[in-house]
């Protein structure tokens, strides 16, 4: 364990928070938002003091390994949500420090779930810094450490911490260096979140709520900036909403193959064709089952499904109507659709698409097997064969991803709330989607929740985030060794 | 394809249901029972009459092979369902016949889901009938077979029937023959029965009673002949049951070895380790749980969660309480045991204790590899290395089990019941216990599903019984390829 290398680490990322709650404090300078504005000014003072730790101590080897990565994120991301919650709990807006740092987590690993009741009477500058968490934890704080400092040597450092943070089973290279790669990312992540501010500007949204909306839309989180989510914008804000969940699901590298016009390529890809083609379904069944409560109007239908099926599968959490009324034959697919997730490569949770596709196809390779024995098949992806070990990868992910599910239910389950609340609170916050149904659908919240399950549910959300492995780490001796 | 061969093997079942159901039509005759006496008749005549056809063709091959032993098995079993279903629907007991199949493929699975909302109203002989289907089909129709008629020669055709209807990854042989291993089995059972029916009666049970309860508790099925199913009982004969459901939740196997006296292996067994350890587990929280709800007296609250553990994880059904009024807590346990189920080789259902078993080694075994790549590991159960092939049947098992949860849950919701209903509907059948929770808990019943529901929940009984892959068969049109 190379402890130097991660503590420089977490330094330089604490550093980088720092500075990105910069705007945050002009806003609640200018909105004359004095409690928050000395909330944010001691946290910066905070992570600036901490990080000149670094200062301290020399770091001798910059190498890590995959285990140092591991621990490195996990570390990083519990700093970055500790730290990011002073404002929250300094300003006195959000009076219990465990609060604050479930909706600091909530934040950054773009969930969306809030114990905030009545979210409009926050101050303006507190509302930006929690939409902002969104759009930092989307792509990745550490991808971003990489994106803009050049700072360590070999390849195999990049890439564990790559891995670590990415979603999804494996990490395609877009260029030749990965510090390249995780510029290319940022890229067209700022350039998406800026069309989509313009869009919505010219929809006639104003801009405070362009911004917001578009932060929270581009991480996949969903914090809203009203009490009724989305339910209150036009039409066609909400349209151009959906599309843009729907397209921050996508593998990133789908935009890069866009943009060198390889379009074959991304017209053949199966992970593509699975999420668009369950979401298509989704929404066509959905809206045939609701139709009666939208006075058989199937435009009005549709429209509200595809918003709901979009910021589900996507795992973003914005509402415009209250899907928790709906029959139980839609939520049980809301409820697939919140396990099964985006692509991998994406901002979205989830178990992601491509895990699904690799399930499937395993699975009805075997069955071929059981009629024909001898037969030795292997199954592929895009044309490529899938190592059997990215197959058992995938089995073993299923399986701790069944075990924390189960755990945390049954610890959730001592505040005695129903089943499809507790279900769904742990599906909610383990997936990174935000709202689930009954108590935590969409117009409800997670204040409800005792001290503990808050705690046990900010665990999953990280969890969920960082795809398991590396918080695991924390837990296993072994890898604290040096 | 030998279809002859398997056209054969069906007409020999269908001879010996038509031979077990001879007392049942005694007992219809001593009680002047005429109606379900005509049912039953007419239903021997019928099995009788296509048993008959087996004589009219001679069969050439008496080998089968993999997949033939997959749709005998299937095939079998809907047939015995069917014809069983005969002196329900002729009788005019229960007026509807697709829920004449549901309570009959719920009595041979050992399921114990009922259709009938009062079954004290229901004929003597038609309750015997009931409950016998639970003791045929706890040790396997085929098994029975095997043990008594030596028709087939050479090991390939046994091992492949008993394996098809065999619960648990693998089959160990107990003697040379598997003719002989199919006695030993139903050898067992039968004494254990015995046994069970004479302390009952020894405890003041009514012999109709004790013989019924016996049936169902062997089976680990779980029909009951009261509306308040054990809940009239003393508590010694409520605590006979509690044993004796315990130990038909046990590998057959284990009994084989206390025979031959190889106590340290039985102390050894690593799945019984597990099966008895989760049991205690389980027993200890929820008493603790429910506490308050048995005036804080601790002797009977652990009596009647002993009972409900019991029942609930060996997956037989009965009930001394109505466990659907307990906290959250308690219930989600209670959740988490119906799909764990008992050890493989019993007469219970679940994914059983084996695979949960090697899922956890596999599981800890990968989290280790990941801190350190290199090192080769395999997972060991009983001293014995478990072969890579056999971790991924268990993975592609699960796999195929969540697939037909999900699908099954999904067509279920369609009758719009609430998610604590139609989730546990489906675990409850799919993995043979009998009641859920909610409408289909333990004082509830399944008359309020719609017809659909019943017939996918009878389905999701059969492939849970089967173990999936031999009724998945059915659908794969290759598998009836000559």
């Amino acid at each position: 364990m190379n402890r130097r290398m991660i503590l420089y680490l977490i330094c330089q990322i604490l550093r980088i928070e720092a500075v990105t709650m910069i705007p945050a404090a002009v806003i609640a300078i200018v909105q004359k938002e004095y409690p928050s504005l000395i909330g944010f000014i001691f946290a910066m003072l905070a992570m600036g003091g901490v990080s000149l730790l670094s200062a301290a101590f020399r770091v001798r080897k910059k190498e890590i390994y995959a285990r140092d990565g591991f621990l490195t994120v996990s570390l990083a991301w519990i700093a970055v949500s500790l730290f990011g919650a002073l404002p929250f709990w300094i300003s006195g807006e959000i009076p219990n420090f465990i609060d604050c740092i479930f909706e600091t987590v909530s934040g950054f690993t773009t969930t969306g779930a809030s114990v905030v009741q009545n979210v409009e009477a926050l101050p303006m500058s507190l509302l930006y810094w929690r939409s902002f968490t969104h759009w930092l934890g989307g792509m990745g704080v550490l991808v971003f450490l990489l994106a803009i400092i050049p700072i360590m040597k070999g390849k195999s450092t990049l890439v564990h911490l790559l891995r670590a943070e990415s979603p999804g089973p494996s990490v395609e290279k877009l260029a030749p260096k990965l510090h390249q790669t995780a510029k290319i990312l940022y890229g067209i992540y700022i350039a998406l979140t800026m069309v989509q501010i313009l869009i919505l500007l010219a929809g006639g949204m104003p801009l405070f709520d362009s911004v917001t909306t578009s932060f929270a839309t581009a991480g996949t989180g969903g914090f809203a900036i009203k009490n009724d989510s989305m339910a209150g914008y036009s039409p066609f804000q909400q349209g151009v909403v959906t599309v843009f969940m729907a397209l921050f699901g996508v593998n990133f590298n789908i935009f890069y193959l866009l943009l060198l016009r390889q379009f074959s390529r991304v017209f053949r890809n199966q992970e593509l064709r699975l999420y668009l083609g369950t979401m298509i379904g989704a929404i066509l069944l959905i809206t045939w089952n609701v139709l009666p409560q939208f006075d058989w109007n199937p435009g009005t239908a549709a429209h509200h499904v595809a918003f709901t099926v979009s910021s589900v599968m996507t795992t973003t959490g914005f509402a415009t109507v209250d899907f928790n009324q709906w029959p139980m034959f839609s939520k049980t697919i809301l409820v697939i659709l919140m396990i099964f997730g985006a692509c991998a490569g994406s901002t979205g949770g989830g178990i992601k698409s491509i895990r699904v596709l690799i399930l499937f196809k395993e699975a009805k390779r075997n069955i071929r097997k059981m009629l024909r024995p001898r037969s030795v098949s292997a199954i592929h992806v895009d044309g490529a064969k899938v190592d059997d070990e990215v197959v058992h990868g995938v089995h073993d992910y299923l399986t701790v991803y069944t075990i924390i599910s189960i755990a945390s239910l049954l610890l959730i389950a001592i505040d005695n709330f129903s089943m499809e609340t507790s279900l769904t609170a742990v599906l909610a916050c383990l997936n990174n989607i935000g709202p689930g149904l009954d108590l935590v659908g969409p117009m409800g919240n997670y204040a409800c929740f005792s001290a503990g399950s808050k705690l046990i549910l900010s665990l999953d959300m990280l969890i969920g985030r960082l795809e398991i492995f590396p918080m695991l780490m924390l837990a296993v001796p072994a890898a604290w060794k040096r």
